[in-house]
């Protein structure tokens, strides 16, 4: 009795009936149709992913980065097939749509409520994505090394969070002569390093677990928190003219209760978690708990305005220390296949390579700042892993190159910035290159400065 | 660089600074709640899943009655906590969006764009979850006993149209004296098979590759095209009162058209696809290779007029008899497990129990009209068995319970009959009854007939 594929046969029928269709249609989406668009845009993402993944891995590089390509290429840059609608882009900037229209006869606002809410499907399923991505990674890093590198990782963090802000804000006042707000904007743009990229790198090339790996990824957590709470000074300071005490306050306490809180709950939990898993008969009931827990922390810390990603990197951690762990790790890699592509190639495809073009006036200055801005970014977070004490051994340049990749926040940074008109579109720009390059730059630098061996078929690098 | 996550804390940061918001707030859904909402609304579907489920293990029932009960219980006709925007459900009629808004600012109009978003997701996500089933049934599936059970399915097929369509619409005319057209299209609904559920069950009890199961299956399969066909002849004969033959020439041959096409091209492709597989070294090779194969043959099921769920299973049909059946089983598993329940639990909580409120006089005349249409339709199907031929080892009774689930194809016919005013809300109703009756009834049933030994736990008994 599968009344959902009875809804989507009925607009089929509908659209093979017309006469049928006059009670229901209306600003709503064929749901025939956005199966549809949802199933071809899950065939164009896996493809790119793949066929990215595989060239890249054969000339030795980070199949990640094969992945973001993959999803330049289809994306709204190249071949414009996964496009998605926000800003000016519509159904008729989608080649995949315009395909999905050939043989219906769908009107142009229809096929844009498709677009819609294709759009909306895809987008949440590269959500969930980089959530099952960080509980993943929560899995395979160990809390405790965690919290023995915390003294490295916090120092990391500070001074990947100090040193690019000050360079960057003081040289865009004092060399470039720009005034100080979009300064400080720019500046707290390259404070953020993007956990996702970094840590899918490391797991690729099997450094995860080293003491260098949990640094890394312990540092970028931190940033991740410490960009949210960057990110609300300055903003308040453009809006207000004032720093806000209460919101930075509010950020801290609740991020630090969060971490905390989901880890002691967690370890109260534990028993009972794997009693309750023990007892169950039905099929996946592993998976399906682990993964109600870590949908319920992610769901707290999106409401919290941390973000979901923490959630699940806190579940991950926390059922990592149970002796389920092996198991668990297991089964999550075939839903990690399928979904973590999807947040790659979609970030890939919201690129928008065109502010890169040189050929067009109004790119230039926010190339030049572009220039000065990546230099910054890459010494800024290069410098932070030979801060590092007390540990002769690591490799101090790969902490740092692991740092380089900007993300979430620094693109909320160029968002927050143009939509609050704080910054001119040439400083948006010259932002949103720093975080495309600084991404594309760090993968298969991080692999040379691990001095990686031969390769090995993935399977056997990664997990 | 997460865009993604960009989008998100921008909205997040929208509703932290209002001040920002002006430039993107509108009718669109605040990204941020729309995850919120999504993973809220997964841990409802596993949680109501996971507990109906080892419910019904414990006392003997299939658990897949357990996913549709427990679906029912968090949907529209008890909890109200997995309400879908269909009809003339808002917003204020789901206790999760009702949950979501504390504690956040939102808007009605900002909630009720949350709830179509959530509610298109979700759908979305319910139909890969029976795609994928369908492509795990068809994995689990053997070609060659389909095709050598093809005349003893075909016969239970087309019994299994005939008899209970001639029985419903002249019982309706005779002993209720309904009118021609009403009776024709319930007698229609009277036909279908749900492929789904019998599938699950016959998975979950270990019988699906039984030369019951088999014939089961292949009868369904067959059923689902039947009704697809059944449905065009009597939508055109209600709206223009002659049968438009060239619809059904079209169903027929583009139906058969695409079975045996895919079969074929499947078998050309098989070895590319072997090598394929084997020449990739990134992960997820072999799954997302499959995926697609499946999702490209889906979206052409569904783009030519029929199911999705057909292609689904005709790809696997296809990979089982590749030398990577065993492993592609394997991965597969994980990959169900997550998506299958939210078909299942999606399902029961579309379900309106209130129709089968007798306190409420309207139900009345279609509680009567749906007790006959019960009975027609459980002795339609379960005689479809006894006219299997040549095989007397045959369970025959089991096979015609298997075919009693109605599904799809029923639903639809309700659906198209009350858009077209065909049908009274009573029939309609009694129709509705039906197909939910024979959908509960079944499992259970199918489970007594199969005479199934002692539980074991269920890891052993399916796949």
């Amino acid at each position: 009795m599968s009344i959902l594929t009875a809804t989507l046969s009925m607009t089929h029928l509908y659209s093979y009936f017309p006469l049928l269709a006059t009670a229901t249609e209306g600003e709503t989406a064929d749901s025939a149709l956005v199966l549809a668009s949802v199933l071809l845009s899950l065939v164009v993402i896996y493809f790119a992913s793949k066929l990215g993944g595989e060239i890249c891995f054969r000339i030795n590089l980070p199949p990640v980065l094969g992945e973001l390509v993959g999803g330049v290429i289809v994306g709204v840059s190249v071949l414009g097939l996964l496009v998605f609608p926000e800003g000016d882009f519509h159904a008729n900037n989608s080649l995949l749509m315009q395909f999905l229209q050939l043989g219906t006869d769908t009107t142009p606002e229809g096929l844009e409520a498709v677009f819609a809410a294709q759009g909306e499907v895809i987008s949440v399923l590269s959500e969930l994505g980089v959530i099952i991505l960080l509980f993943e990674i929560g899995l395979e890093s160990d809390l405790k090394e965690l919290i023995r590198v915390g003294p490295q990782a916090a120092v990391v963090a500070v001074v990947g969070v100090v040193t690019p802000f000050t360079l960057g804000t003081l040289g865009l006042v004092y060399l470039f002569h720009l005034s100080i707000v979009p300064s400080i904007f720019a500046g707290a743009a390259l404070t953020a390093t993007s956990i996702g990229i970094t840590a899918k790198v490391l797991a690729e090339i099997g450094r995860l677990s080293s003491s260098e790996g949990q640094i890394i990824i312990g540092a970028a957590v931190l940033d991740d928190i410490l960009g949210i709470i960057v990110l609300a000074v300055v903003a308040s300071l453009v809006k207000t003219g004032e720093i806000q005490i209460f919101n930075i306050v509010y950020l801290m306490i609740s991020a630090a209760a969060f971490l905390i809180g989901a880890i002691l709950m967690g370890r109260l939990l534990r028993p009972f978690y794997v009693k309750l898993v023990d007892e169950m008969k039905t099929r996946g009931q592993l998976l399906l708990v682990s993964l109600c827990f870590a949908f319920v922390l992610s769901y707290i810390a999106q409401i919290i305005q941390l973000e979901a990603i923490l959630g699940a990197f806190a579940a991950g951690l926390v059922l990592a220390e149970t002796e389920k762990r092996k198991e668990l790790e297991e089964q999550i890699i075939p839903i990690a296949d399928i979904f973590v592509p999807i947040f790659f190639v979609c970030v890939g495809a919201k690129t928008d390579l065109s502010v890169l073009n040189p050929a067009i006036p109004s790119n230039r200055e926010g190339l030049i700042v572009a220039a000065f801005l990546v230099i910054v970014a890459i010494i800024g977070k290069v410098v932070t892993g030979f801060t590092v004490f007390g540990k002769p051994e690591l490799n101090k340049l790969a902490i740092g190159v692991g740092m380089i990749p900007r993300g979430e926040v620094g693109l909320v940074f160029a968002g927050v910035g143009s939509a609050s008109g704080a910054l001119s579109p040439s400083t948006d720009a010259a932002i949103i290159i720093m975080v495309i390059l600084t991404t594309f730059i760090a993968p298969p630098w991080l692999r040379i400065v691990f001095k990686e061996p031969t390769p090995k078929t993935q399977e056997q690098e990664s997990t």
